[in-house]
């Protein structure tokens, strides 16, 4: 009896104890534990406006208004600003820089600071700390934010130089648009910009990467299954993959969905875990068309991508992280217009073609007026412009016959043909939305968490706070 | 020694079972817990851009990066949908329901559903628990926003009705501007919007309320130091209150600030606590008339009101609750223009007035141009206009020279002279700044909050699920 009581006395202590000790883990587990697998998904370009408009659209096309994007749904939110340490309104080389290495540089510059020194990146970081990594864009794969995370240089342009970094980045997958950069000069499957005689493709073979490039090696990357821990490279375009409503209608590059899956296929052979960053990197390029329709397929697409992060994570969810950011809005995108409190997405919904059009047809004003109506009519459902709305594209093609490039500076951008941009805007007009500005705004970017961990990025602060937190979260610095 | 052992085993039968309750109380505490002071702040047409764009102003202004406004600092933060039941861009009375009842209705309904019955709303709500409660506003005190809260009617401009409704609302302290919709016809200190013949001003009185009516009573207002549980009626002004950068130039009304104290003055004699309703009525107009200073400098306005409460906070931390959200945004404000990347607020320090300017000069357009671009130059810092912004203006004043009622409607905008608008636009133009619409837009509002619960209203999801998680702290059900 006596020795049964201190076996109860010694058993309750030990159960006492076991919950004290329990629960002093499950206090201090959240800030120590690094999840296995990260997502860090930036659109480019996606703004607050830019996401609510693509569940808009969602939900109107659908007639279901209990639709909602998935990158919405994710429970942690969060607001960060975006200015660049040179001015308020930052380009994607200042974000992308911020969101990879917790520092403020000059708009332009790759993770470097204003006066030249490398700045880590938390993808360096993670390659230290034993994670595979992944890069993933739909734009060139050596643009500003798949850059930033890899490269090193004072200047965002210099993307020859971006793309010879990629060759020691130790990234296990790489998968977007630019082959230009990496094939060499003469290439049997396309142009070139290298300056140099090197053949970047043929070294990241030499490095044991699985090679592929350009549209006709779609398939192939598609095809690939990963027979254990394997590198691949894929630049699948010229320059960027198409946006994706005109991917839709080409079909000869993969979706950003197909990428990020690919990424997700060959980053779980290595088994010390992954980080992953997946842009969506059109998104941007659309709004600064102010083409709504380009801008809300781009948004769409990448949402679809995060579903398949989010798939992944239901199935490792002790072990995930999903993070869904943004380096800036483009456009400055109003969801309003005018006098009225409406809008009507529904004049969006059969337009066929981004009104850059590549891939559809391709087509620009040429001075023949009534075919480029026609053409309009068909591909982004202008019937029966109102004279308004004709008087803004004439005025457009009335620039455009003066001349194209001064035209352009005339009409107030310097890459669009103005005919482009005017039917953008009467598309716009049409679904009683608007834009401010050809270029990116002040205002700060949303951000949506989920997984181990995801609570520690919310909050309204600065997008330094997201690589230098996630450093801490892996057990580093930056 | 047996019973030792015994008591000993009681012990710890008791230490565990109490280790064990605390735990399950600690963690469903958080979910029950009222918290004692309730603030609900409302920024009428704050969306993100008007959040940063005063916190931007607030650092180039003092030339200093660290400074940041209150609402942006609170940690928990949100984002909300806005679209009412009839509509994708919300009105403040839709929304305004939305915020006080959790219900979605139509446009221009005040807390009732589209067909018509009245829906409880979380003051009410709070009355029936036992909190003092108060109705704050910069607007008319009978406008959409603080009559969602405490009354009910099909049409937002029935003004004189939820005026009525009021009287028996059982709301203790009521500040704000509007005494048109309870002053009597005949009434010595101001002009009265009554068809009737009642004196509300009276009844409130009659009821037992310290009432303080029209711009005069406003030092008696400010004065006023409650001996226990008293209750304040006061309408400073006969219609808003003007807009902060018009007060500071005439002073005879209070700031939102001020009366945000009186309000936890006031309230704080109950020792049941309090839910104090207190928004932020102008951002909204100011934003309607594309006005980016006037917007501003509510915006700040607003922001002191909520260092008042924080300030309460943090001497009540562990029983009050602050939330700060808004209607929705107006104007579309986009945070750049054009093709650059910069914003140049110091454009804006030198701006003397709103550009409806009451309260300074209360300069109209009346034919003479020249004295009018002198009034410009010295009020709005429009020196040096160019040939465009002179163009702009000029192009306004044509139209008015025609009429100005037809000139308001073909400029685009009902309720302001084309010249108001015109000189609003030059004037973000300079700042780099610009606006899709006069109207409401569709993004969604940010939302931030500290204290008891805060943490229950993150998340991008609807306005609807502020009043129904309020509710639920407080104990009840809307």
């Amino acid at each position: 009896m006596k020795r049964n009581m201190r076996r109860l006395v010694v058993l309750m202590l030990i159960l006492t104890l076991a919950f004290t000790s329990s629960i002093a883990y499950a206090g201090e587990a959240k800030e120590v534990k690094a999840p296995k697998y990260i997502f860090y998904f930036i659109g480019d370009g996606l703004g607050l406006s830019q996401r609510q408009v693509g569940e808009l659209f969602l939900q109107e096309a659908s007639n279901d208004k209990s639709k909602k994007l998935m990158m919405n749904t994710l429970p942690v939110t969060g607001l960060k600003t975006t200015y660049s340490s040179n001015t308020l309104v930052t380009d994607s080389a200042a974000a992308g820089t911020a969101l990879a290495t917790g520092h403020k540089t000059d708009n332009g510059v790759i993770s470097k600071t204003p006066d030249g020194k490398d700045l880590k990146t938390i993808l360096e970081l993670a390659e230290e700390k034993g994670y595979a990594t992944g890069l993933v864009s739909t734009t060139r794969i050596t643009h500003a934010t798949p850059a930033s995370f890899a490269s090193h240089n004072v200047n965002r342009d210099n993307e020859n130089e971006i793309a010879v970094d990629f060759l020691d980045s130790g990234v296990e997958f790489f998968a977007g648009g630019g082959y230009r950069h990496f094939a060499p000069k003469a290439w049997e499957f396309g142009k070139s910009k290298r300056k140099d005689e090197r053949d970047l493709l043929k070294e990241f073979a030499g490095l044991g990467y699985n090679v592929f490039a350009g549209e006709k090696d779609s398939a192939n990357f598609l095809k690939f299954a990963p027979k254990g821990k394997e590198k691949v490279f894929a630049a699948l375009s010229y320059s960027h993959l198409p946006y994706d409503i005109d991917r839709l209608s080409t079909l000869d590059t993969p979706s950003l969905s197909q990428l990020t899956e690919k990424g997700i296929e060959v980053l779980s052979q290595y088994e010390d875990g992954f980080f992953m960053m997946v842009e969506g990197g059109r998104i941007d390029h659309a709004a600064h068309s102010n083409d709504p329709v380009g801008t809300i397929h781009d948004v769409l697409a990448f949402d679809d991508a995060i579903k398949k992060a989010y798939k992944f994570y239901e199935k490792n969810p002790a072990d995930t992280l999903i993070i869904v950011a943004a380096d800036h809005e483009t456009g400055g995108l109003g969801l309003g217009m005018g006098l009225d409190y409406f809008l009507n997405l529904e004049e969006l919904f059969d337009v066929k073609a981004s009104t850059e059009a590549i891939g559809y047809e391709d087509k620009k004003y040429d001075g023949n007026r009534e075919e480029y109506f026609k053409y309009i009519e068909k591909v982004y459902s202008l019937e029966n412009l109102t004279e308004k709305e004709r008087a803004e594209i004439e005025k457009a093609m009335d620039l455009e016959d003066k001349g194209i490039e001064g035209s352009k500076r005339e009409y107030g951008y310097l890459t669009k043909e103005p005919t482009a941009i005017a039917v953008a805007h009467v598309i716009s007009n049409r679904a009683n939305i608007y834009w401010t500005t050809f270029a990116h705004s002040g205002v700060p970017i949303p951000l949506t968490a989920v997984g181990v961990n995801a609570e520690d990025f919310s909050g309204y602060n600065d997008n330094t706070m997201i690589a230098k937190k996630l450093a801490k979260i892996i057990g580093g610095e930056l």
